[in-house]
């Protein structure tokens, strides 16, 4: 296997991501999107990270805003898809959910699980979630790279740093570096199969009245309780009028549970379950 | 003393603030910046709640975005400063700062002080905050009313639903309605002052370089400690460096700690002091 050396870390993908956008900024990392940190918002026009489809980072369509930030970054970096495209990146995110430190795949990639589980021993309230994606047509800007990963911290406002998230995230990103080169030195230590990884499943929205209103908030029972089982018949909504509307479909483990920046996506939280095999 | 009869109830003059935008939504109450609601934004051009200076409201210059909905929103209550003012606002806002339910007063209102202390016995983590203005030139919106109550509900971060606050602020709301009517009638019950009231002294920002950008932020040991007493030689902010930063002023109590929307007003947290006579 070749080894993994054009590393790229990255953050302020979203603007108002500020644990990245600092981390950024101390480091001189790439500070993906600098005219939405300005103004301390998520995006300016569209979202950033959802503008890295090889098809659209290709077209010659005048593009605006966060489309041409993206085309840019793309050549920055060595360009989606080819072999001059670095070997990985390292994209670092906040969110609003009780998620601790959550690393994200975007594949079952062998390199980054095995760093991930390492790093899952070795740091407190770090998970593993596994993404699958159709690399090529991945709007997420990691998939610039070979490989990717999308550290996620939480819970934390956007607009706000929390001083402890910020240490935390520096000491796991240059952790990671070091257990890269270990991983092509072929000295990593194995882990195994102890560390639970989660496999989303798929996305479900807030009930919504007939003009996409949202009638409902999360339930007080089951806010902040990220990774936790939910099994048929647990509180999963409260309507404003205070009803309750009650889990009726499988046992699973919800993740990004009332993340601020979904509720415009129709995302009340994603659901996961154990992944096999990973 | 002249009973207070009519009383405006508002949200979301904060867009993003939407415990009250959905309160308000519910009850048909003031929404008081739909444009910024929509798009979930604090405000578009400005903030609307610094937009109710009389000499602003009066102005006879063109206005757009949120200074034209100030006005429009004096001439539906009123007018600020005439007899036909509302009695009473209660304007509900959120904050990412761990201040539970604070209740703002902008006087010693005999009434509202009353009342906010019989709140504070019956309801838990309830404080009551007082920043004495002065009335006509202060740009808040409830000071176009003859009396104004500001309810601030954290931690929540903006752009998400709490719904245990949702409730409580509703609770609370509803309860204030009946108190109002208990000191009309001369009924309420009398508390003394064994209820603490917390002046604000000043505002505090964040350390920052040449060029205004902050090169710290509040201390783990502070963070979520609103109300707290706060020393001489207690960790207040950090560093990105990890450098530690000790207070060197006076006793204070510290509030608004880390809240979002005031990183861009330069201040990292109010400072307040327990009121005498109040």
């Amino acid at each position: 296997m070749q080894p993994i050396k054009d590393i790229i870390i990255c953050g302020g993908t979203h603007g108002n991501e500020l644990t990245g956008v600092y981390l950024a900024k101390k480091h001189n990392w790439l500070l993906a999107n600098p005219a939405a940190a300005a103004l301390c918002r998520r995006y300016l026009d569209r979202d950033l990270n959802r503008c890295f489809a090889l098809s659209e980072l290709k077209s010659r369509k005048n593009s605006s805003g966060e489309l041409t930030r993206a085309k840019e970054i793309n050549l920055l970096l060595g360009k989606k898809g080819t072999k001059t495209a670095p070997d990985l990146i390292l994209d670092i995110h906040n969110t609003t959910a009780n998620m601790g430190i959550t690393l994200i795949l975007s594949s079952k990639d062998p390199a980054l699980l095995a760093i991930s589980k390492v790093i899952a021993t070795e740091f407190k309230d770090v998970r593993i979630y596994l993404q699958p994606e159709s690399r090529e047509e991945s709007p997420y800007l990691g998939t610039v790279a070979k490989r990717d990963i999308c550290i996620e911290a939480g819970p934390q406002p956007h607009g706000t740093l929390n001083a402890e998230l910020f240490f935390k995230v520096e000491r796991i990103v240059f952790r990671f570096l070091e257990l890269v080169e270990a991983w092509n030195n072929g000295i990593l230590p194995k882990i195994g199969n102890k560390i639970e990884v989660f496999a989303e499943i798929r996305n479900i929205d807030y009930p919504r009245d007939a003009k996409g209103n949202i009638t409902a908030m999360v339930h007080p029972a089951l806010q902040g309780r990220d990774f936790c089982k939910l099994k048929a018949g647990m509180p999963v909504f409260m309507g404003f009028d205070g009803k309750e509307i009650l889990w009726q479909g499988k046992v699973c483990y919800p993740a990004f549970i009332n993340e601020a920046a979904y509720y415009e996506n129709g995302v009340a939280m994603a659901l996961t379950l154990p992944a096999k095999d990973a």
